[in-house]
């Protein structure tokens, strides 16, 4: 039986093209001036395009799923940060206190907690608080990742399992009636990995590409690069899952997994920061059709981020010079997304509303 | 008895940098990177600032106030739109078709619809369909201006009645509860005023402050730029009551009045386009206390929005190459607006979630 990540892959369809011209032409009808909405417009033909219909259902409800896991690239002082907070703050996640749980609280956003590779116990009980409360999937593959500065972080066998996931997850929220998938992540060191991975698929240097994460200083973000620049000397080449493998992470795996598994349902995927651009990158590589599926959330003050939209062509919603991760800064743009499909099947056209047009 | 933007000059108090300094501080001790909401932040701190206290309520319910006007510089073919448009879209408003309503019935804000100045009728029953529909405030304090082309668009007593009739529309929603106010607007051949106000309170080039507008065409374009440099030569200096009478409008003069309305009601003050801009530099200009109060919702296209943000240092948190007016780009910020308040309010802090700190 192929598994979950590859059934998506499979499954893959391209946009409907007529859907998104159909809405092209709906938006030059309506009252105002044609063009004005700029972006929006642009959007309201994505939606439709990926919905198949103009106008395209709202993009209700929002389903954020925060993938967490560790790293053991850690043990080479890349972060200030102690491992544990990993797993404390997945449990600050299912308590509801964390930045994403308000945002989401304030979207009608449901979030999801996927354990996928975090280093530290999470007692039971946690994300267990029912059905209106964040809940935690435990789908631990391995407990953190190994050292990425001294060998392959993950085994490919870890790699599927980690998209595996991803996709499952996609589905499972699908199923259970999302319209909009958000992006989000948790792991204590994540922002090395996600910076080897985007210079490994896009070519670019790992100075570019590096940033501060949590907000490091001098020593450490050199200590970043030096380790980012070990690591890729063994790599061969851009091979998806060889990089993935070599110097991800398992929640950057699992969150390429999820994109996949959201465009093979055809739902738009609102990706947020640096972590979930690697995820994303290493997603369009091992599936290209992946993209217009996708909409980029905000721009992160992560130099890597803004490389891989770049790199993919996609313009973020926001750029509120955030970098935070978890899905933050792409729960803040769903708002921008549900107006965008609100526009095209709500406001009324020049005919209906007796308005003259020049 | 002073008139009612006298009074609101005169009870505008400055923003409380206690309130804001707590909020910085309890921003610090929350379960998050210190700095990472980037500006969030800076926005949660702000509407400390203007509530007095912190956490500051959450700014609800949002009330949008759509002005709307005509102009005699039609007669210049600054615009290929007909002047009835703007009546037109005022019944629009009032019967919920047009963007703004859209993206009002999202957020739960309401819209009141101000005539001002309008030329043409608008029949009895438009906005009078009950508490729940957009309300249409019959403030008509001339039908139109003069064309600013051949001398002063208002006169000074004009100029004084709308900066009233806005001050009062301010004073009214705060009454009624509103916890942000959103500033629209409405007028075929607005943005020709609002780049002569611009031009002449910046000392710019009206060359570098025109814009296509609704998206005319460059002899149209040309035509303006005279236009508003023939209008500007008989202006001899900046005083901002002279400014609006001679080449403003009457829903500029009146949305001046609206923000210094706002502002003196300690209620943040979400502005939209370049209509809104040129109001807000003549009520900066009137009464520089107001601007602490002042968000910038979205950056216009028009190259006018962007020069009265940087004379006043406001930075946008949308950029998404709206060019609507109505107070739509505004009105699309203000959940992120929310976000700030909420996240002060309602994230856990290191110690109540059990979260280590670096």
């Amino acid at each position: 039986m192929p598994s979950p990540f590859a059934t998506a892959v499979a499954s893959l369809t391209p946009p409907d093209g007529a859907a998104a011209a159909a809405a092209r032409e709906h938006l030059d009808r309506l009252t105002k001036p044609p063009g004005s909405l700029g972006r929006l417009e642009d959007l309201a033909a994505q939606l439709a395009s990926i919905a198949g219909v103009s106008p395209p259902p709202v993009p209700v409800p929002v389903a954020v799923a925060v993938f967490a896991g560790d790293h053991g690239v850690l043990a080479e002082g890349v972060t200030p940060w102690p491992q544990e907070v990993t797993a404390q703050m997945v449990a600050n996640f299912c308590a509801g206190g964390a930045a994403i749980n308000v945002l989401a609280r304030q979207v009608g956003a449901s979030v999801v907690v996927v354990d996928v590779g975090v280093a530290t116990d999470i007692p039971p009980g946690i994300g267990d608080a029912g059905p209106d409360a964040p809940r935690l999937i435990r789908a631990r593959v391995a407990s953190g990742t190994a050292n990425l500065a001294l060998g392959p972080a993950m085994t490919a066998a870890q790699v599927d399992e980690a998209l595996d996931v991803g996709a499952r997850v996609a589905a499972e929220l699908v199923a259970a009636g999302a319209g909009l998938l958000v992006t989000g992540d948790m792991g204590i060191g994540n922002t090395t990995p996600s910076a080897a991975v985007i210079a490994a698929l896009t070519g670019l240097a790992p100075r570019t590409v590096t940033g501060r994460g949590t907000g490091i200083d001098d020593h450490r973000l050199e200590v970043k690069i030096e380790v980012i620049e070990r690591a890729l000397r063994r790599l061969g080449g851009r091979e998806p899952l060889t990089v993935l493998a070599e110097v991800g992470g398992l929640e950057i795996a699992a969150l390429a997994g999820f994109i996949v598994g959201g465009a093979a349902a055809r739902r738009p995927v609102l990706v947020d920061g640096v972590i979930a651009a690697a995820a994303l990158l290493a997603a369009a590589a091992l599936a290209p059709g992946v993209v217009p599926f996708v909409i980029a959330g905000h721009r992160s003050v992560e130099p890597g981020a803004t490389a891989v939209l770049e790199h993919l062509g996609l313009a973020p919603l926001l750029d509120l010079e955030m970098r935070l991760g978890e899905g933050s800064g792409a729960c803040l743009a769903a708002p921008i997304v549900e107006a965008a499909a609100r526009i095209l099947g709500e406001m009324a056209t020049f005919d209906s509303a007796g308005v003259t047009e020049k």
